[in-house]
């Protein structure tokens, strides 16, 4: 494996086409923290696969479109290099990706509107950026986030696009919580816990949850193991609560709370008993903004993305809390080349 | 009284257990921005009073117990040891403890969800108040603020936790004011008046209210005129734009008025003609920022609580008016041992 | 001219109450980024004309009175001379005195609301601007959109006032677009370009909108070709993406883009191809944007004002391209005398 990645690194540097491409499968691997080619094209693949089952592959493609679109923006615009080559400006494109497909119709000027989306992600990530430098925080998902909210809010005022598998506005009430029962059936849990991991993309599909993890574990034990253990206690948590079993089921209280437990546990602060008390518990309350969030944007019918988690994740960086000896070290290397 | 202060400072240098009931209570009186003990039990007792008369002790209990956690939590996460003496990191966490007895029912997982409610506080504190130490800016009650939004909202989410005493999500509407005849019967406007004041700690109770005057005056008689001028101001503005009677008599445009008339009165700018002035416009826009996000909020069923006050107090603060020789030393105290 | 502009200037600066008119119009040119009185003077004639038009002359009798009482009000509190000097203090102002008349009924205590919106509107340019100076940023006009967007929202919990000529909250859905084929008519397109323009200040109406360019031409003639260049490509974009014929007519998709495509394209970033690609790019979003926010308000009733303006240039301005050798010098200039 060492030697396949010095092999890597080595045609990386040497051909143009095969560092962009290295750049933009780093861009996948940044959804989950990871400065890692192989671990974006195992999600890729995750993707491929997760998008087949359900029926069709635009899912897949427009990731990769979107991928390749914000890592072009990114080259043509000359942002820091340093950043650029570790797939700062790809991660934010890569999500516009599969959130468009996954809520609008593939018709009319579908596609146009996606570059258009994956573009404007670079710039909304180099602006957030900017901004959090201030206080040496990183940008997080943010950029895709309300790039996108901003992309499926608009389909209703035109005619040439439309939306798809998506709830109309409501006034938010009271979840009916009936199939609650269901909830300690061991295979619903196994589908649960990888779902909540293959959310991240926002795909409900445990296999590709599974392929998820191993993308990180090839480049970090820690955070595949923060991922599944922030699955299972989202899971934990929703279910304590009394969350309705079929969105626990689709994972989708899980999502965001693995990205916390990632961040919080295995990439920002360093590794210490006080480190992962305070990511669980900020993991935990990921899943009620979860909550939150779904009855805040219903009237407006937005799905959240992964807002929870860049919510929870922020209040819980920004103190810089002294958890450990060397945070703020840490801490700088994640808003890369940006001065404060 | 100064040699009874003098002891319990003396008794609180000794005993740690003193030193934390002493901080706890200095974070309840900072809620109206008194670093002062007996301004924080007087504020206690006007809870329990206004609890008790309600016809249950819970918003009380839920105060102390997260005033205790969000205390504690500060505590063991070793901040700021200037501010954290100070109560800075308590106030929010009583906030909360009050907010979520009120608007939900007690029963199920209510105390385990006030419990994480009071330690996600104390992290939204301080990031929050990292922020605005940038423009050395105080985080005031809005980390209490955006905790309560965030908890409030998530419970249509949850099976084990239920909504109280709040009315349900609908879209804005013409409020109708067939009421407001009754506006100038002296025993209204007194109520009215005195409820202002208690509502700042979401109790509708008049008796409440002179406790709370009496609290603030202990500590600065300044402060009291203000939450009381405050008060009346917001009082006649509201009934001068002809808001519902019920609500003006509940107190319910006064609490965030009272709030910003002591902030920007008698805290933050130095006393002057032209601050008082300023203070005024400021408490009369507060009373027009409370009708409209009443009205913002209403499509998700959620109170401002005092979001109308941090919101106004924010932007007449932020540009460091230069309304006399020194107001820039007295903002700097304000963000305490917090560096730009 | 420019001996008239001499005269006019020595006027200025030996009488206080020419030097208040001169202020107040560079006040009302710098809604559009104008520091010019003869461009101020322009928009106020086009503003008087469209309000003539529409058969009643509140809104240019508004837009006065706010203009000078946010003018005074900024003199009183006596704020950066310089960024005083050049209108900074006054376009927010001008804008509420549009907004407020627009949606509102003149009666009641309507004139006394209007007066505090634009002592408001200074304090909120204030502390905005405050913020952004962090960034090198400037507020542009979003101390306007704040402003208006909390006191027509305060309406409806007031009776003594009313809101008039604004729809009724409602859940976001689809719009129906039958009127689309009327679209390729040319004196549509006519009408629709010119009161993209004119709709910066709320009025739709073609003549006010010639009299904006030339206020805007004698000024700059490269903020005129950007104004008339912006509003043509986001009347293309619009009727591209197929929103409703009725909107585009009147302008509503062609202001916040009209806005962007000036800053952008002839004020922020020095001109050259790439800038002026981004400028489109930008331009091309603001609509999108545009109809993002038209869904996102419907449920609490509000207009959009230049929210989208605002919210799109600061994603393209906040991370200060290098798009040529001295964009920062620029930029600066915009957030004169503010220390960061």
């Amino acid at each position: 494996m060492s030697s396949m990645a010095a092999s890597w690194t080595r045609l990386a540097d040497s051909s143009g086409l095969v560092r962009f491409v290295d750049v933009a499968l780093r861009g996948s691997g940044q959804v989950m923290f990871q400065n890692n080619p192989l671990t974006g094209l195992l999600f890729l693949v995750g993707i491929l696969w997760g998008a087949a089952a359900a029926g069709g592959i635009q899912v897949a493609i427009g990731a990769t479109v979107a991928l390749v679109v914000a890592t072009g923006t990114a080259m043509l615009l000359e942002v820091d290099p340093g950043a650029f080559r570790s797939g700062m400006y790809g991660f934010n494109g890569i999500l516009v990706g599969v959130a468009l497909p996954t809520f609008l119709r593939i018709d009319g000027l579908f596609w146009a509107y996606l570059v258009i989306g994956a573009m404007v992600s670079v710039f909304a990530m180099d602006a957030i950026a900017t901004v959090l430098a201030s206080w040496k925080t990183p940008a997080l998902t943010f950029p895709f986030v309300l790039t996108s909210w901003l992309m499926v809010l608009a389909v209703t005022g035109f005619a040439q696009l439309r939306l798809g598998g998506i709830a109309p506005p409501a006034l938010p009430h009271v979840e009916s919580h009936a199939a609650s029962a269901a909830a300690l059936d061991p295979a619903f849990l196994m589908r649960a816990w990888f779902q909540g991991v293959s959310q991240v993309f926002l795909i409900g599909n445990a296999v590709t949850g599974a392929i998820f993890v191993v993308g990180l574990a090839v480049s970090s034990w820690r955070a595949a193991v923060f991922a599944l253990v922030g699955s299972a206690l989202a899971l934990a948590t929703a279910l304590t609560l009394g969350a309705s079993a079929t969105a626990v089921a689709s994972g989708l209280f899980g999502f965001s709370a693995v990205l916390t437990a990632i961040a919080l546990g295995a990439i920002f602060y360093p590794s210490s008993l006080r480190t992962t008390v305070v990511a669980a518990l900020a993991t935990i309350f990921t899943v009620i903004v979860q909550a939150a969030m779904n009855s805040g944007f219903s009237p407006v019918g937005l799905p959240t993305f992964t807002a929870p988690f860049v919510l929870v994740t922020w209040i819980f960086l920004l103190p810089h809390l002294k958890l450990a000896p060397v945070p703020h070290q840490r801490l700088a290397a994640a808003t890369d080349g940006r001065g404060a």
